[in-house]
C-alpha cells in the first residue's frame, strides 16, 4: 500500500485525490495547500490531515508525493521531495524555465528517487490504443503525425500572463504526445502563432492560435495545431499516417445519441474540457505510477520526458517570435 | 448513510457491491450467498461480514437489501425483506411466473416498503439522453420505436433450460425499455422466433432469434429484435421516430480509434457485453435507488414495472408459440 | 443499339428518358402519354416523336418499351407489348390486383417475350454492395433482416385513395428487397399499421405507419418498418445479421460536410427523396435491362418477382386488417 | 451552344470530353493530340474530327478550347488560343515556371480573351458546401484552415522528374484551395518535406511527404499536409476552424455499407483517386465555364488565380530547400 501526500488542493489536486483514494493499492494520508481552507476542505472529504508541505515531506511514513501546486513551485518541491526520499508524481510542466528544470534534474539524479511527470494524455485509452496499434505495426512505418488540440475557451488573461505562453503552457502536451507517439525526439521545430481569438492575449505578448511543425532525423514530420477556442468544446484528435495506412483517434462525445430533424443530423458535442475528457486518463496515470512503485514496472513518463517537451516548447516560442526554424539537440 | 445488505455474491452481485461501496451515501455492511466461498470472498474484499440471508433480513441496523440471487428466489426474498421492513432493489426479472410475481406484489403492498426492479438499461446515459430528448419534444410526438438487442454469444443450454425462455429472460429488458420510452403499456403483442443460432436451443424448447411487435391504443408501434449472437459484440441500439424527426442511440465503442488500410476503414467494436457496456448504468441505477431512499425522489422502476414487463414477455411467449396476436390488459 | 419506346412522360418517365438517351447502347425513339402536352414536351427535349401508344407497340423498328404509365394500365400494356413482340421494362407494381397480375403473367408466358419489373432499389450501389457481401459469405449465414423505409412526407390523400394502400404501394419495394436479399420467398407475413401521421389517411382506409414481419421456412426472419413521414428526408436503410456479423447500408447524405458549433455536431441530411437518392440506381437498372437484351445476361427482376412482391403485399394488407398471420404459398 | 475544341486526348482530356459532350449547352467539335492514335480514338467515340492543334485554333467556328496537353505546352497554347480569339479552359498548372506564366498572363491581357484554370477541387460539391457555409458565417470568422491531401500511390519516378516537384505538381491544388477558402493570398509560407515513401523520389531531388504553413496578414493560419501515398486510397479532407465552430469536409466513401464482425466495424474506403472522387467536380467545373461564356457569370478561376498558386508553390519549394520562411508579395 503506497502512502501518499498530496501537495496542492486546487482543481487538479482534487482530481488526483479521488484517484489516489479509490486505487486499492494507494492511500491518501495527508494534503497541503498554501491556501489553508482548500487543504482543510479536501482533508475533511477524505478524513485525512491537512499539514504543511514541509511536514509531509519530512514524514517517513509517507512514500510518495503528488505535486499539484502552481508551476513556479514544481522544481523546488521536486528537489525537496526527492532529497527527502519521496517518489514524486509532478504535474506538467516541470518548470517554465528550461535551465531551472535541467538544474532540478541534476539534483534529482543525485538522489536516485523516481520522478514521474503528469502528462495525462499518454494514458487516455483512445490515444493509448492508437499508440499500441502503431507499435504493433498495423499501419507499417509511421511517416506523418498530426495533433489537433483546441481548448473550448481561452483562460483569463491574468493566467495567460504567468503561463509561460501557449507553447509552454498548452502545446507542451502535444510536444510530449509527439515524443510519445514518434518514439523519438524532433530535430527541428518551426512555429507560427497569432492572437486572433482575443486581442488581449496578443497585448499580453502571447498567441492563441498556433501551428508547429516538427521534423525528425529520419525524415518523419509532425504537425501540431492549437487554438485556445473551439465553440463546440474540447477538441483532442490525433492522426498518424504510416506506410500501410492511417490511424485516427477521434473525440469522445457526450453521448451516442443522434437526432435527425429538418435542421440536419445532430450528434452530441465532444466532452467539454480536460476534466471530463481525461477522467479515465487520470485514473490510468495514477495506476501506472502505483504500478511503477509497487511492481517495478518502468516509470512511464520521466523527468527527462518533461524536460524534452519543455525544450521543444522553448524552441517553438523562439521560432514563432523570430520566424526562424530552430534545431534541437539530439 | 444507507446501510445495505447484499444477497447474492455472484457476477452481478459483485457489480453492485462496487457501486454500493463507492457511493458516498451508502455503505455495504453484509453479504450472503448460498455458495459460502463466494460470500466469503466478497466479504473479504470489502472488509465486511458474510452472513446468512435470514440474518441480514433480521438485522434492524440494515436499511435495504439488494437481491442478486437466482431468479427463482426473487419473489420469496422480496416478500421476506419487505416483511422485515427493508427497502429492496431486486435484479430482473421479478419471477418467471407472472402469477407468482403478482402474488408477491400483493404481499409487498401490505408492507408499504419500497421495491425497485433492476432494469439497468433505463440508467444508461445514452438511452437516458434519448428519453430526455423525446420528453423535451425534440422529435415531436413519438410514433415508431425500434429496439435492437443482440447478445455477443448465447449462454449455455443448461442456462437456457431454466431461463424461462428468450422473451422472459432477454427480451424482458426491451419490453421494459418500450414501457420506459413510450410512457404507456402496449395494447397487443405479436412475436415470432426461431432457433437458428444454435439448434440445441431449439431442442431445449426455446428460440434464439426473435422479433416482437407491440401496438399501442393511440396507434403507435414498437418493434423489438433480439438475437443471442452478434459476432461483433453486444449490440444495443434504439431508434425512435417522431413527427418531427428521429432519435437514435448508437453503440458505445471500445475506443474512438479508426484505422484505414487497404483492407478498409475499421472502427473499434462495441463494448463486449453488459458488464462493460452498462458500467455507468449500474452506477446511476444505484444512485437513483439511494436518492429515492434518502431524498425521497420517486422510485424510478417499480415492482409494477417489473410485472408489466413480465406480462408482456409471457404474452410474447404465447404469441410466438401459437402464431396469434395477444391482447394485453390495459 | 436497342430502340426504345417510352410509354408515359410523367415524373418517372422523364427519369427513364434521360437514362435511355445517355446509355450508349440504347436509343429513345418515341414517347406516348395520354396527356399529349407531356409527351410533346418530352419528345421536343430529345428530338424524337410523340406518338400514340398503339402506334409505338405496332412499330416493328422498336425493340422494347418502357412502361411508366399509371398502375391501372400496366397489365394491359404488358400484355399488348409482349403480344406485339416487344421486350418490356415496366414500373412497379405490376398491378394492384394479384389475380389480374397473374392473368397477365399467363399471357406473357405464351409470348416468350422478356419482361422486367422496375424495382429500382435492387440497383442501388449501396444495397447491391450489401447483397454482394452477403453472397460472398462475409457475415456467414443470414439470419435476421431489417428494412427501414421512410418517405419524407405523405402523398396527397387523393393519391392514397387509388394507391392500393401502403403495403401495395410503398412496402412492396421492401417485400421485393426481402426477396432479393434473402434469396427466398417468405412462409408467413404478419403486419400491423396505423394512421398516426395523418388522420385523413386513416379516413381513406389506409395506414401511414406500419411494420411487417416475414418468417422463412428455414427459420430466418425479416422485419420491415415503413412510415410516410420522416421530417429529415428519405430514410432508406438495411441491416442484415448473419452468423458471423452484421451488414448495414446507411443513408446517402447530401454532402460530407460536418459542422460543429455550440449547438452540436451537425451532418447533412439524407438525400431528399427517391429521385435524388436513386439516380445511380435508375441508371444501373436501365443498364441491366440493356445488358439482358443485348448480351443475354439474365433478366435481373422478372415478372414473377413482381407478382411475388404483390402477393406478399396483399397478404400483409389482409394481416393488418384482421390481426392474423397469413401463410404464403411456397 | 458553345463549340469546343479539345487539345489533348489523354486521361484527363477524356474526362473533359465526356462532360463537354453531355453538357446541353456545349458541343465537342474537334480534338487534337501529338499522339495521333489517341486523338483518332477519342474522335471516333464522339463522331468528331481529329485535327492538328493549329488547325483547331485557326477555325473561326470554334468558340473555346480546353487545353489538356502536357504542362510544358500550356503557356504557348494559352497564348496562341487567346491570340486566335478563343476562350480557354486550361488544366493546372499554368506552367512550371512562374516567370513564364507571368509572361503568358501579360500576353493574354493584350487579347482580353477569358482564360480559366482547371482547379477542379473548387467545384467538388462537398468543398463547395463547406465554402458556402463559411461565407454564410455559420462558423463566424475563419481562423485556422487545414488541408489534408494524400494520393493513393506515388507516380512513376519518371513523372516526378518532370513534374516540377511536389509543391508545384501536387500541393498547388491545396494552395489554390487555401486561396479559395480563405478569400485572401497568404503573407508567408514555410514548408518542410522529405522522401520517406520512396527513396528514389528523394534521389530525383523531390519530396513525397510535406507540410506547408501559410500565414495571412490578418493573423489567420493555414496548414497543408501532403503525402504521395495513402494505402487506403485518395484522402481529401478540409477543416476550417472559425470563431463559432468547425467545418469539416470528409472523404466520399465507395459506398455506405458497414460490416461488423469479430474483426471490427469496417466501412468502405474513400473513392480511389481523383478520377473517381472528382467526377461531379469536373462536371460542375465545365458547367461553370459554359455559364461564364454564355450567361456572363464571373469566371470562377482566373489565370491570375493559377499564377498565385504557382507563386506560393515556388516559394514553398524554396522554403523546403533552405529551411527559411518566404514572404509573398501582397
Amino acid at each position: 500500500m503506497l502512502k501518499v501526500g498530496l501537495l496542492g488542493a486546487g482543481r487538479i489536486g482534487q482530481v488526483h485525490a479521488v484517484n489516489i483514494a479509490n486505487n486499492p493499492r494507494s492511500r491518501l494520508v495527508a494534503v497541503s495547500d498554501v491556501h489553508a481552507p482548500a487543504a482543510d476542505a479536501l482533508a475533511a472529504t477524505y478524513g485525512i490531515e491537512a499539514r504543511a508541505a514541509d511536514d509531509i515531506l519530512g514524514d517517513p511514513a509517507i512514500d510518495a508525493v503528488l505535486i499539484a501546486t502552481s508551476t513556479d513551485t514544481h522544481s523546488d518541491l521536486i528537489e525537496a521531495a526527492t532529497a527527502a526520499g519521496k517518489a514524486v508524481l509532478c504535474e506538467k510542466p516541470v518548470d517554465l524555465s528550461l535551465a531551472r528544470a535541467e538544474a532540478c534534474l541534476a539534483k534529482v539524479r543525485q538522489t536516485d528517487r523516481p520522478v514521474m511527470i503528469g502528462f495525462n494524455r499518454r494514458f487516455d485509452p483512445h490515444f493509448a490504443a492508437l499508440k499500441a496499434a502503431s507499435l504493433a505495426g498495423e499501419i507499417g512505418k509511421s511517416e506523418l503525425l498530426s495533433l489537433t488540440s483546441f481548448d473550448p475557451a481561452p483562460p483569463p488573461v491574468a493566467y495567460i500572463k504567468v503561463s509561460g505562453g501557449l507553447f509552454r503552457d498548452m502545446m507542451i502536451h502535444d510536444f510530449d504526445m509527439a515524443n510519445f507517439l514518434m518514439g523519438a525526439r524532433p530535430a527541428t521545430v518551426r512555429a507560427v502563432g497569432s492572437a486572433i481569438v482575443d486581442p488581449e492575449i496578443g497585448a499580453a505578448g502571447d498567441v492563441d492560435t498556433a501551428v508547429a511543425t516538427l521534423t525528425y532525423a529520419d525524415g518523419r514530420i509532425a504537425v501540431i495545431k492549437n487554438s485556445r477556442r473551439a465553440a463546440y468544446g474540447y477538441d483532442q484528435r490525433i492522426e498518424l499516417l504510416g506506410s500501410k495506412g492511417l490511424l485516427q483517434a477521434n473525440n469522445m462525445l457526450e453521448n451516442n445519441v443522434v437526432k435527425s430533424t429538418a435542421a440536419g443530423v445532430v450528434s452530441a458535442k465532444p466532452t467539454y474540457f480536460f476534466l471530463e475528457r481525461y477522467i479515465p486518463a487520470y485514473v490510468a496515470e495514477w495506476e501506472a505510477f502505483v504500478a511503477a512503485m509497487i511492481d517495478g514496472t518502468p516509470m512511464p513518463v520521466t523527468l527527462e520526458d518533461g524536460i524534452s517537451a519543455l525544450a521543444i516548447a522553448e524552441a517553438a516560442t523562439h521560432s514563432a517570435k523570430t520566424g526562424e526554424a530552430v534545431e534541437l539537440p539530439s
